[in-house]
């Protein structure tokens, strides 16, 4: 006899990524006309962030959330994370703009007034913000009991702009691969289905991997390494593996360019969650960061010191593969044997 | 036979103003420890804002959200309001700091990917930002089904702080108020409470007033009244009637002074609410704007000038009372009668 066994997607667990697409891009483009209209130089800087010119400063204003990871970190008791990755999401994303990230607001909406849970996530918002050199100018705690029924966390940093960074990769350049910290902020819906459709808790220990753990690491903060390296003029582009996963490589590739990426094996919690959800290998890389928190692209002559400041910051890195001529394509060649087009 | 009629108040209503200013506390004084920490010099601006000294400017960073203000709305179809006022109390708020906003991101959390909501509360946010003259570096829409059940409408605003507007009312100074559109965005959990205790709904006709109307009646925007009025060095404090409605006036008086306002009669809408509600007159002005969003504090030579200003831009000028020799106490003297000591 053979079991069932569900092929589990982001679309089935809830999470619409096109749509979601759809709806930012609608936002987008009354807002385009707006500052238009007022005479506004917005100028977008890679996708992750728009700058706005004032005084001749390049000012860049960038909002992001944890999503559903709060509903796994207050259940494992490590609400700190969520103050933690707010803050690595939001100044990893704008580091990628080329914008030096100065301060942070949170956002923490919660069903009531609980004092435990805020005091986590303040800690670990100041924590990270320690770690990433920003200011933290307050922000608003919500008790919202009719409108949330966890925990939503949300920071906003603002930066400024002070480099000519294009954030566009060329043709011959080698790309290189900066490791995760396991999951990261995004694609817990998928991960929270996947463990009910299983029956697993988010605390069991499964093929000698502990959940618990794996579902509770932060998420690394490459801020620095990307200011670091755009400062020596070290790297042509820079990309978040954030929503949208290996999707958001995308963002570095002229329309004629590929990019062709030999992966390493993901670390085995990526493995399991295939195996639990039976999850396409395609769906995984649109999903989940693999293992690869960062991808960067520079000139050959420039990766043994882009490598050596990676590796002083305390991370792995991995020579992935190269740009090539081509038609804007991420092309991903699994451990496996797979091949993945994005 | 008499009716039996329930005492409302906000907490009674789930809001308990205190526990949610000790939340606000606690967070603060963690950000402050790590401000001082890494080095950053950060000033609170009159208890709204902090600015961050960068470069020789004063820059700010401020997060608001509309709260359940916008369960109403999207019954009333109205959603476009949300977006306006995420935009009204951001730059009222930062304005009384003495900062000139410049640029905002909106957050929206939904349940689902709801385009048609998603259109009217950006349409309302362009269309508040052109009225407030603020681009709009766009933002971010998260799809939480399992952690929100409506729809969570944040702003954040990043402004420069070009005066040296102390926002402290000095003895013998006059007290200003500017008209309220309405309720403004704070104490619909109350109102909501209200009505469905009292069977009725939002559509509702009562006493001749079209709650419909009411309810979804947007946040005045004050900040270029504020700004103008400073710039011309017209007043001494701002304070904008939000959360904690007329305790907000706290911030701009110093420990040794008292305001004694004398108000007008309040739109019916509050009288309606208050009666249903069985409401106490303290609690009312402890939770509600009842006519007036903005109090300001002049010496009596900038007066006249001062309500020019505020009846060029549309609103209704009232004068109030004035600022004399005190221990911090905001006293008000109600159409009704009543003295409500706050």
């Amino acid at each position: 006899m053979f079991a069932v066994v569900d092929r589990w997607s982001y679309s089935r667990a809830g999470v619409d990524l096109g749509k979601h697409r759809n709806l930012h891009q609608l936002a987008l483009s009354i807002f385009n006309e707006l500052n238009k209209e007022l005479g506004f130089t917005v100028k977008d800087v890679g996708g992750y962030t728009s700058t706005l010119s004032y005084s001749g400063a390049q000012l860049a204003l960038h909002v992001d959330g944890v999503g559903t990871k709060t509903i796994v970190l207050k259940s494992l008791d490590s609400l700190w994370v969520a103050g933690w990755d707010c803050v690595a999401m939001n100044v990893n994303d704008v580091a990628c703009g080329g914008v030096k990230p100065l301060a942070i607001v949170d956002y923490i909406a919660m069903p009531s007034a609980d004092e435990a849970a805020l005091r986590s996530v303040v800690e670990g918002a100041a924590k990270a913000a320690r770690y990433a050199n920003v200011a933290v100018l307050g922000g608003e705690t919500a008790i919202l009991p009719d409108l949330v029924s966890g925990i939503d966390v949300v920071c906003t940093v603002v930066g400024f702009r002070e480099s000519s960074f294009t954030n566009l990769a060329n043709v011959g350049d080698i790309a290189i691969g900066v490791e995760s910290w396991g999951i990261h902020s995004n694609g817990y819906t998928l991960v929270r289905k996947i463990l009910e459709s299983n029956r697993l808790s988010y605390s069991d220990r499964i093929d000698g991997v502990d959940l618990r753990e794996e579902l509770a690491k932060p998420t690394a903060i490459y801020s620095k390494i990307v200011l670091e390296a755009i400062e020596r003029s070290l790297i042509t582009g820079a990309a978040h593996i954030t929503g949208g996963a290996y999707t958001k490589i995308r963002r570095i590739l002229r329309p004629t360019v590929n990019i062709i990426l030999e992966v390493p094996k993901p670390p085995r919690i990526f493995e399991i969650l295939q195996r639990l959800g039976n999850v396409s290998t395609d769906e995984m890389y649109r999903v989940f960061n693999m293992g690869i928190g960062l991808v960067l692209t520079a000139q050959p002559s420039s990766v043994d010191e882009l490598a050596s400041i990676v590796e002083r910051h305390g991370f792995k890195v991995y020579k992935l593969g190269k740009v090539v001529e081509g038609a804007g394509k991420i092309i991903v060649k699994t451990y496996g044997g797979d091949v993945v087009e994005l």
